[in-house]
């Protein structure tokens, strides 16, 4: 691998390309090129691409715009065929003469057989296997979960926030503006990909809108495909232009896109994953029923209410199931409905919670059940909550019953203190299969797109 | 005070009322009322009201809900007019015995001449100037936010939400059931506390609407009222009638109220707390024109996104406007409109932020400017980012044009140890009078809701 290295599109940036590789352990063999240095960050520096003593799989690009088109050519005359350009500076600044610059990249890598990747972006931004990452610090665990992300940022993000969450990452691609490879392109890859269950997606334009059509609607059944399409908005459109230079495209044919391909819709990295980590640890649902289990009155109205903006039903139980309940639950202070109000006492008492599971999940108005927990919050100790959480987790591993269980928080947290307790048991959680939520919210918007993305295959592939 | 203890509507509720209390230095005396201890937690323990030996301002009640009326017979007989019920158990439970029981406790209360907060919640749940919590580890700065909460969980979310997030409280209140003192008693209360200058509320139904109307509408323009309304949903108002017995009312007579009297909406303690923040810390802004400074092409077409949802306008900037700011921005790998992608070589250098900042404020066509920051995420580091936040906190200060200057982060936070270093930045920036979201929906959506409310404002008292 190559990474020709100076000050340009972000000062240092080549480096930190370096950096990123040497702290995740790259097994392979780095050649860092500056005709000015004979050594960087403890690799042999070499002048140019042709001192380098062998074949070059890719090479990364971060020099000033004006000379990426000869070291293009360079490439080609290597054979270096794979080449991303980090280096910005081109038709997304709207300047006449960068635009020709950009034609001239494009030109230099059709010449010369190349597959380009960007410009402006961080190529392959992480792939665990491989260890190969742009970022530092990101995890080293493996997973099924693909992201193909028009913005580094947003990849960036992806990168860090998924494995902190319990989603892990097959490999991120971050494209840029697409002067070569394309979305559809990796797509196409992630299709056949293997290692790769569940394909996410950050797009502000479509360059070959018809083929990605094509592809999203034809992985529909055997590989979800969650798209965040950003950029749909008048101001977004136009930050979109000035950033990809993509042509936003219009709501309405967004709007035809997910529904004829049933791509799941995301607006954000945290969405993105959220339903990515429903796809990866959950069962299909028969429907969209969801019974919720918490404490507390107000939060049973504020999960209620979320309930209902995000398209799921919450329908009354059996008279079994209440009948059931009734035998646990202290009538006083708690709500023996949908959603239930359990009151403390069966949050502080495992063997009472694990009744109140039996006897929620088999009921047949249920598709779907959401715990509701809070930590830090009065009247149950984080104590009681871990051990409640671990019965879960035994439960959710069993799942007798086939149906989705996830567990959210209920409130915002109040101290750091918590905030650890809360990132230790997270894990803990997704490892046992167990989608756990930092609110209600992203409980029930994942949730709701996870099983009407089986309702409507369902209807199209019965 | 008196506290009359036992194991009712939750066990120990009624010990942690008096730990609350003992935790958080209460100067006045407390009775721990129980005919079966001498002592509770240190205190000489008494075995009813009348062996207390002075006047009793407050009489907690924790008790189980069949001696309820009893009790109050005796706060008649010793003079105690001030009531809180804590007990649950009466007319929400659906019990037909039980909303008996419900009606003897109104009699017994209106016979003795007794003010009544609840049944079924927290009463005075946090007053950090008079060292009263029911809560502990709460924080014991004063502020002048005031809320009115029908559900006790969030009034508990609110007293440690609110402080970690910058925003001080005067005077939490949690009104359950109201069979005796109504939330228009207390927002009666409010209206004319000194000590409040914006007051929150949580509602779930009005059990007398035109009053409520009446008095919001009235607050216009001298104290803002910010209104989460739950249950507005079909699940949602099914669940409120099961937890306070409130009717939630239907959406379009709550749209109108809001549209009338110019209450602000939230829609969770966090929004509350956002828009409170707002209304605390920024002056008033002339419109809806909002200037973005960040870093990241897929960062700034996510918050063009929402701020388009959200209602905000996001105008160019003036010529003279964009010449200043191309002296001081790279043009590669940056995006020169609004949102400003700046690059990370102008975060790395406060010079060059503060040049942004000084061409950006003054533009005619900007009303309210907005910092998009990220910690943890290259290419700025976390110190240059605090260097940053320390020049913004200093204009934040002067604040020459008097426009509304907030800090939002653009990413998901990767680690405890960023989250640790945002926590000590976030009072930091909010102590300076600049608003810290901790992403940049939430900031879009409390500036919208701040600038709507003095549009409309300037409308209705020109």
């Amino acid at each position: 691998m190559g990474i020709p290295r100076d000050g340009s599109g972000g000062p240092g940036q080549g480096t930190s390309f370096l950096t990123g590789l040497q702290d995740f352990g790259f097994p392979g063999h780095i050649y860092p090129i500056n005709p000015n240095a004979t050594e960087i960050l403890g690799l042999k520096a070499y002048p140019n691409l042709k001192s380098v003593p062998e074949h070059l799989d890719l090479v990364i690009v971060s020099i000033p715009a004006k000379h990426v088109p000869g070291l293009l050519r360079e490439c080609g005359e290597v054979g270096a065929r794979n080449v991303h350009i980090f280096t910005a500076g081109f038709d997304e600044t709207g300047d006449q003469q960068r635009k020709q610059l950009g034609e001239e990249v494009k030109k230099a890598a059709k010449e010369n057989g190349l597959l380009l990747m960007g410009p402006y972006y961080m190529g392959i931004g992480y792939v665990p296997r491989a260890r190969m990452s742009c970022w530092r610090g990101v995890s080293p665990i493996s997973g099924r979960v693909g992201f193909i992300s028009q913005s580094g940022g947003h990849a960036g993000e992806m990168s860090a926030f998924a494995p902190s969450s319990g989603v892990y990452i097959s490999k991120v691609v971050s494209i840029g503006n697409s002067y070569g490879l394309k979305a559809t392109d990796f797509l196409e890859y992630f299709t056949s990909d293997p290692e790769t269950d569940v394909i996410t997606m950050y797009l502000e334009g479509a360059a070959d809108g018809p083929k990605l059509f094509r592809m999203v609607r034809d992985l529909n059944g055997r590989k979800p495909v969650i798209v965040w399409k950003g950029g749909l908005s008048e101001f977004g459109s136009r930050a979109a232009a000035s950033h990809t230079g993509s042509l936003a495209g219009s709501k309405e044919v967004w709007n035809a896109f997910f529904q004829q391909t049933n791509a799941v819709r995301a607006g954000s990295v945290e969405e993105l994953v959220d339903a990515a980590s429903a796809f990866t640890y959950l069962t299909p649902p028969k429907g969209n029923r969801l019974a919720v289990i918490g404490i507390g009155g107000g939060s049973s109205v504020a999960i209620a209410d979320a309930c209902a903006r995000e398209g799921l039903r919450m329908p009354h139980f059996n008279p079994e199931t209440y009948s059931a309940l009734a035998k646990v639950i202290n009538p006083a202070g708690t709500i023996l409905s949908n959603p239930l109000d359990v009151g403390g006492a069966v949050f502080r008492q495992v063997d009472s919670l694990a009744q109140v599971v039996k006897a929620v999940v088999p009921d047949p108005n249920i598709d779907m059940i959401l715990v509701a927990m809070n930590f830090g919050f009065l009247p149950v100790s984080t104590d009681e909550q871990e051990q409640v959480l671990d019965y879960l987790c035994t439960y959710a591993k069993s799942n007798p019953y086939g149906k989705p269980l996830v567990v959210a928080l209920t409130r915002g947290v109040p101290s750091l203190k918590i905030e650890q307790t809360i990132d230790r048991v997270k894990i803990k959680a997704i490892q046992a299969g167990l989608p756990f939520y930092t609110n209600t919210v992203r409980a029930c918007r994942a949730l709701s797109r996870f099983a009407e993305y089986h309702r409507v295959l369902k209807e199209t592939r019965p």
